[in-house]
């Protein structure tokens, strides 16, 4: 079992990474001193695969687990369902000192973080992600939040979870299309901090894609580390934090224009990185045999690299504007300038950004 | 002007109290670097009154304005109105760098925090409490919340205001039921804090009375002091803050039991105020004299001090028992043990509780 200290002052905490650990969380859990009851919020699919082994854990602990499931979607992520949980805590009658657990992917545990930051004004809570993007991504960094039909996570926090706990076993259930999309971000993290990681991720994709445990563990532990140093030294999201946005901005866009429903997350992330090199390129602050590496590793691992014509650059430009990332209006841009480093830049030319996109 | 400042390391910030104040606000506005988008959170009453000179004040300074109006009453401070607003500053395209001032009593300043604290992770929010209790309680502290069917404030987060202002003229046009329920927590503070400012509460009540705004400056100033004090030592009401809810543990059941009808909230506590110092007293903890001049106060300034039969004494238990300052099953009091300085009690035994409610 991997751990990553999360630094962040009072609000540090660790994640656990190891495999078949699922099933070993109550003795972990009884380390906190929590309240006896507790809940675990889920949906249904990932419940019946690794409910019972979590809610037996904790009941053999003595915790009294209520069991909260929603229905399975980023439509779900929504206001009303996260009203649902709080309801469901509060008939549960979980008190101040208790705890709630997430299982499941990036949905499950942004409402349930987000839950958890509003309930009688913050409980702790955990996350078990069971998705790779989840895992590596939306379970690091403290972000919560729920959906807005304007917007992506446009209601939500900032609040740390007390521990992230990481079964990599939970990926063998997952759809490969879901895992591909988890690769995006894994890939993310070496553009953008790490030139050695970038290339472990070239001649290890045999193993990572046959899901080797140790590989599994070591890129996961790897991303959660990067993002853990990137996060800790900018809890709020000021500064240099924005550089984990590298491919989003393009992304989010690509995500808003097609309805969320063309593409995964990990997949707009990853035709967003193509953009948002071509665009560095465009602006000769990167190279463009790098810029190709990037693609031929985004290609590599079976993602798409570009949306076709099927993005209309008006569109695309309105909705970056709306990204709760821009400030006062203007669009700021995450660019590699070599592989392993970005800097971010404002007021990226409208005409180099239609060039890039607009083909 | 009185300026009483907050110490929360990065989260510090200033009270600013005075007379005629409101319009300037503008000025004041604009040293911080918000987007040039702001809005402002207030009731159709309240913003009869007041809205017009604070909205011009920061027009003038060349802010674009959003007025954002929900009905007045504590029923409106739910979770769908929270929706609403948040909506609206969605429409409104604020982004995170903007501002949302709240102008009006505790419902406004508590769903406008929370709004705030939730609406992209968090935006700056302002405050400019309108009546007495949100001057001296609702305003201090960061604590943000909506109501839910089970429970008041059951939805809330901590979240500290950048700046509160006060003027002390908006109580001219507060009906004097709620100025005096507002007293009921300014007593409160001479009791957990202060005996002198106690005294000054015994010996200055005419002035106070009459709107004295010399008077209502010194006592709206001493409260958020004494607030300010307890919070900067304890910001997550792990310990020390408990002792501000004095009144509150009694309160709240007697809110809870007469469905929120019967008695504003800082009648309520008046009367737990009253309650606990008896149950302080009969555990021979506290003296009776000095219960006796805590009563006294209370009814000097026309507050109720008790609420007669009208409260059976198992609903009041069961009412305490949800109270979410319970934790794991266990009541606390905080118990005066003299004017000026209060314990906090667990376990006090039931039949004592019965033995002062139910009479």
């Amino acid at each position: 079992m991997e751990e990553i200290r999360v630094e962040l002052e009072e609000r540090s905490y660790g994640i656990f990474i190891g495999s078949g650990i699922l099933g070993s969380i109550g003795g972990k859990f009884r380390k906190y001193e929590f309240s006896p009851k507790a809940a675990l919020v889920s949906n249904p699919t990932v419940y019946g695969l690794y409910g019972e082994a979590v809610v037996d854990s904790l009941r053999n602990e003595g915790y009294e687990v209520t069991v909260i499931l929603i229905p399975d979607g980023e439509e779900y992520k929504d206001f009303l369902w996260a009203y649902h949980i709080l309801s469901r805590l509060l008939k549960a009658g979980l008190d101040r000192k208790s705890a709630v657990l997430a299982l499941g992917g990036g949905v499950i545990g942004d409402i349930t973080g987000f839950v958890a930051s509003t309930y009688m004004r913050g409980i702790a809570y955990m996350q078990l992600p069971t998705t790779l993007l989840a895992q590596v991504d939306s379970s690091v960094g403290g972000k919560t939040g729920v959906n807005h039909y304007l917007g992506k996570n446009m209601i939500g926090t900032f609040y740390q979870p007390r521990l992230v706990w990481i079964d990599v076993d939970t990926l063998k259930s997952l759809p490969k299309r879901e895992f591909l999309a988890g690769m995006a971000e894994v890939i993310k993290y070496g553009v953008i901090w790490d030139r050695e990681f970038f290339d472990y991720l070239v001649t290890e994709r045999e193993r990572i894609l046959s899901l080797d445990p140790g590989c599994l563990t070591h890129i996961i532990g790897r991303s959660c580390e990067i993002k853990a140093d990137v996060v800790s030294r900018d809890e709020r999201e000021e500064g240099l934090r924005a550089i984990l946005n590298y491919g989003h901005t393009v992304g989010h866009a690509v995500e808003t224009v097609t309805g969320y429903r063309r593409y995964l997350h990990g997949e707009a992330v990853a035709i967003g990185m193509v953009c948002e090199a071509e665009i560095s390129e465009a602006l000769g602050i990167f190279d463009r045999a790098e810029a190709a590496e990037i693609k031929s590793l985004i290609e590599s691992y079976g993602l798409p690299s570009t949306a076709g014509d099927a993005l209309e650059a008006d569109s695309m430009l309105k909705a970056m504007a709306l990204d709760k990332k821009a400030v006062a209006g203007t669009l700021r841009f995450v660019l590699p300038e070599e592989i392993g480093k970005v800097r971010i830049e404002s007021g990226v030319n409208e005409d180099v950004i239609r060039g890039v996109i607009g083909d």
